[in-house]
């Protein structure tokens, strides 16, 4: 059988309650082209589209957009060179891109969340799931050590940590992509009684100034920052092996990006 | 003369076309207050709030919000323990709070800004002063080498860079606080030459995204990523120093907050 866009597509989003408006879509693309290989990435960045070329993969499934906005917007970017270099790549490459954001969110559990749990080894810790957040109870480690463990597992350089090292967490927040924001970190604390949030990236004014204060009054509340990549891409390599199982036939492989940060 | 806090706060506001609405605002306090001195700040953390009580001075000049919040939201505060130790500090030390946020973005140059160059020691370099930029001329230097002459002249133990380290920069542009997005930094590059861009805070998916896919490109354009805090408290410290002059009689004093984050 030949297996489409439109057969990917319609596995990646069956019994997914989609919001309306979506920043999700296939663009460019045709549903009726077949498939030839995948590739799933966290940005269909310039390299990821050289790697897909490449690998002879026609498919980009991508979390994050290609040109650098969430919405898409584009009428900044008029000429400039890095985006019509990009735009001919995509062209010339006859690479299909189709953007999956919203809807793997509202997998039950949220399938970039998943992702960073089990590339955390944390599956059988979870103590619950919420469509934003899914609390943990781990056995219990220092701050410091579970910063390390996280650098560890995820294979990252670095991550930014806010709080107090030496106090011990066991009750996590794991909160992926852009949720790191005060409304979605601050209550959880309180409410769920935890020790430490793991989220990838949010406003610094708040959540990260909220630590610092409960730090200051001697409250062990911490943070891990892993950057909304690094938070993001386990997801979609956890994706890349369940589109492997569901079209055992397509070549289906998770690329890994490069950093956008070095630390100096 | 008696000063009061509307001396004061009609000095900082003086000439500037405020917003409306804006989110500036004395909370807590009264115009009428005899000032006793002053304390500058990136924000009135609760370490801040101390140390003005212990410095005697009853006026914090912040320049962002107390409570975590860009518009100072409380609600999903609730009975926050952080929340209400910090709030009852604050009733109990008498010391009245002025957010001086959009006012001083709007002076001529920006005051923010102004703070940050000074603090580089780069006031010579300055080719265009606009609302949200400053354009700068430096001297030709490799990437890595001015993220370590910003290390140094700031203080600071850490920054996030993208883009090719060993590339030579001269045109510079900079944008202190949450103006890294997309939207303002990467017109920056075609328009005005830029190789190097220097930003407080922005969604990682943006601008760093753009630059590492014009590093994929071949092309040398690179960002160093300040922190929000990073970049705007010089700002806050200069803000002090002009108030010293306006004020010879008061003490008027800038507090370096701790950093949010630690490097792991």
């Amino acid at each position: 059988m030949t297996i489409t866009f439109r057969h990917v597509i319609d596995s990646l989003t069956a019994g997914v309650s989609r919001p309306d408006p979506t920043v999700d879509k296939l663009d460019p693309g045709s549903r009726e082209t077949e498939v030839q290989g995948i590739v799933t990435a966290f940005a269909a960045s310039q390299y990821i589209i050289e790697q897909a070329a490449a690998l002879g993969a026609n498919l980009i499934v991508t979390h994050e957009g290609v040109y650098y906005s969430h919405q898409d917007q584009r009428e900044w970017l008029g000429g400039d060179p890095v985006f019509l270099q990009k735009s001919a790549l995509i062209a010339s490459s006859g690479i299909g891109i189709y953007r999956f954001h919203d809807d793997v969110h509202r997998y039950t559990p949220d399938g970039i969340t998943e992702g960073l749990i089990c590339a955390l080894g944390w599956q059988d810790y979870v103590t619950e799931h919420r469509a934003a957040v899914s609390i943990l109870t781990i056995p219990s480690m220092s701050v410091k050590d579970a910063a390390e463990m996280v650098k560890r597992q995820l294979a990252i350089s670095y991550v930014r940590v806010a709080g107090n090292l030496t106090a011990s967490c066991t009750r996590v927040g794991i909160l992926v992509g852009y949720r790191g924001g005060g409304s979605m970190t601050i209550p959880l604390f309180e409410q769920d009684g935890l020790d430490l949030i793991i989220a990838g990236e949010g406003p610094e004014w708040e959540t990260p100034e909220y630590i610092k204060d409960a730090a200051a009054q001697g409250r062990n509340r911490a943070l891990i920052m892993l950057g909304h990549a690094e938070s993001e891409a386990p997801g979609m390599k956890l994706l890349a092996e369940r589109l492997s199982q569901q079209f055992p036939g397509l070549p289906v492989r998770f690329v890994q990006d490069r950093p956008v940060f070095q630390i100096l």
